[in-house]
């Protein structure tokens, strides 16, 4: 039996289950929304489709989920970081305990929304993510895939543009720094560009998920 | 006399002043802290020093004061979107009275605080700070002048983390964005680095508050 444990406080309890025996296969998912517009988000309705294709292929896997939009996490305090290690903190272990992180992050003026920033100052822990060495600071957080799923207004794939993403690239030094190497994003881009663009640029994106190689995924090995 | 006019709600009550005489210079200035460690912040202390040096040189400057960290603006919400345009936001209100603009943004993760995003989701309106046209959007905040005060725990000049840099370059492409097109930073970098780094870094950037070339500053035509 795979030994379960319990994640979280009064308002918060997921099954995080760790693999005990030789062979078993185990997959804790954590998926992260953060779009404010609800059931219009671009991204929630690209990062259900990627949920869609991971429950069929990891069929035991335990699922976790964060709607930051719906139920947005307060910004960070400075009592907060005083109470790390004294704390425990739920947002923290739920990442921790993943394998896979699928997270939605609507591009909102150049970067990624508060929500989801106030969500990244909260896995961002000395100790517990990253670490600092003698050479420097070292992440600590190898063998997880994330999976990014974005919506943008402008198409930042357009040279023009490519300059004013502060966006992906914060988020690859942020998941670098960490010590996750395998960060894929699926951008739907250009969505406000015109009346008729939203359609083409899901559907662009949607592809992109079906194609995803989900046997890249890491396994946990038993 | 200046005609006077009130900002803000029932927690908030700011009086800007609008020139109406010919040859009246009337300055206001927007002082927006964003640290999460109230009189432990670095920018907070580099902040101050500015704002001594505008109020010296315009002594009968409009001070308007926004301390982030002690009193966040929650995260921006769908509801709020939808409400633009009916509902005054007292936060737009102010920047767009504002001749001078300073921030104080210490870097946490690699780029600005969730309560300094919080704020800038509140600026970037259109119709507002920017307006579409038939060659794309358009800036209209021009005139005014942002000085930005970080602070960063590694020295993000050095080569190798320059391009982890994703609070500076964010905050230049969002205020040219909206037609802000003096900018200017000045960094407290490498506080982390050893414990006797903290000094040096702040003195270095107290030398180029003090040598800041205030009659730079835009003056307001009457």
């Amino acid at each position: 039996m795979p030994r379960q444990s319990l994640i979280g406080g009064p308002d918060l309890a997921y099954f995080v289950v760790t693999p005990t025996e030789p062979g078993v296969t185990i997959m804790n998912i954590l998926h992260i929304d953060s779009s404010i517009f609800g059931d219009n988000s671009a991204t929630k309705h690209l990062s259900a489709q990627v949920m869609a294709r991971l429950g069929a292929a990891y069929p035991g896997a335990n699922i976790m989920t964060r709607d930051l939009g719906a139920d947005p996490l307060p910004h960070l305090t400075g009592a907060d970081v005083a109470a790390r290690g004294t704390v425990a903190d739920p947002v923290l272990a739920e990442f921790k305990a993943a394998n896979i992180i699928v997270i939605c992050s609507p591009m909102y003026n150049f970067g990624i929304s508060s929500q989801l920033k106030a969500w990244i100052d909260r896995i961002g822990v000395a100790g517990e993510t990253f670490r600092y060495t003698a050479e420097g600071p070292a992440g600590l957080m190898q063998g997880k895939q994330v999976i990014v799923l974005t919506a943008r207004g402008s198409d930042f794939s357009a040279p023009a543009f490519a300059a004013m993403d502060h966006q992906e690239p914060h988020l690859r030094t942020f998941f670098a720094f960490i010590g996750v190497d395998d960060v894929t994003f699926i951008h739907a881009q250009g969505l406000a560009l015109s009346p008729d663009a939203r359609g083409p640029a899901i559907a662009k994106a949607e592809a992109q998920i079906a194609a995803l190689d989900l046997p890249s995924i890491h396994r946990i090995a038993a």
